[in-house]
């Protein structure tokens, strides 16, 4: 059965980005040391066309994650730098390049109406009408596979508080941001959870939840 | 060496109580919650001066941590409820009756003076020249044992954003509480962790952290 799945680095303040965000720090303020466990893994830098690189206890951890995404949902923060707004005649094309790391159907969560972009293996489809909206088309497209919501904060906070994840990976640095974008924002306590793994790793915390239905 | 160390249950979005705290409540709304791991406990249940209770791999963790324990710091929410303020004629004695389960010198941080309150095993003594002040006098009370900085959040904040703390627990809850006294609250990228054990158990995630010192 299809699942919907956050998998989310966060600091142990409880942000997955740090403040001000800008062009030149898209993860805020201090909020590139929510990765500081990720970036060194084959696992993450094959996925992201890099060679080399060192395996862990982290590493299943990270190719579990990326197994059997059938389809990414991102917000539009995740998509592009701020200032939002519409998009204008020489449209963002995202901060990936030429070769974007997805290769598998991408929703867009914007106010802004914008023809669908393919770069490469990644086509990236702008939905305007909403998360359920985003969901249906992000789960047709992606069959039998699971359904990832690749964040940020606010879009996460959104399918948790709708009731519509089903599974939470928080993977915890040890690190403080003291502010920027916090998960669980507006969040409340009808989110019930079940531990279902907990995988310590070098600079790492990975704390695995199924969220129980009615 | 002696240690100040502060170990805290906590719900996964970084509450150590619920919203609006009361006298019926004095955890705030689902803040018992936090404590469901823990109250079955013999363990804990010996400390409390009850009989029975189970034991399971958290029993260990709570015997470390009540363990070699010469002096608790609180802030005046744990010792009692709002409204605060002057102690009045009849002042309030803490919330655990006639054997309070400390049996060691307690400081109860508060801007109000009064003399020390002798209830059974355990003394309370009152600090208004604030949290230096309160440590000073705790780990010359504690002598070779360690200080427990016992809460709530806004004095384990200041203790942390003031670099004082040694050892830091949290018992992770999977609940969500959705707002009340948040951990964390103002305390800054200063402050640098070091992950020093994971256990998993029934309800309950526990992460040990040193705080790294210059």
């Amino acid at each position: 059965m299809s699942k919907v799945r956050v998998h989310i680095s966060t600091s142990l303040d409880g942000y997955v980005a740090g403040p001000n965000q800008t062009m030149e720090e898209p993860l805020g303020e201090g909020g590139e040391g929510l990765h500081d466990w990720v970036v060194p893994l084959k696992a993450w830098r094959e996925a992201s066309g890099m060679e080399g690189g060192e395996e862990n206890v982290s590493s299943d951890v990270v190719r579990e994650e990326y197994a059997n995404v059938g389809a990414e949902i991102m917000g539009r923060g995740k998509f592009g730098p701020a200032p939002r707004g519409p998009w204008g005649d020489d449209p963002w094309k995202g901060w990936w390049g030429d070769d974007p790391p997805f290769r598998k159907p991408v929703f867009v969560l914007t106010h802004h109406e914008r023809e669908p972009l393919t770069i490469s293996d990644t086509t990236f489809t702008f939905v305007t009408d909403g998360i359920e909206a985003a969901l249906e088309r992000a789960r047709e497209a992606a069959g039998e596979k699971d359904v990832f919501i690749g964040g940020g904060a606010d879009i996460i906070n959104q399918f948790l508080a709708a009731g519509l994840v089903d599974e939470l990976e928080l993977h915890v640095a040890p690190i403080i941001l003291g502010g920027g974008a916090r998960l669980f924002a507006g969040v409340g306590p009808d989110l019930k959870l079940e531990l279902l793994r907990v995988v310590e790793a070098p600079g790492v915390t990975h704390l695995k939840y199924r969220v129980a239905k009615e």
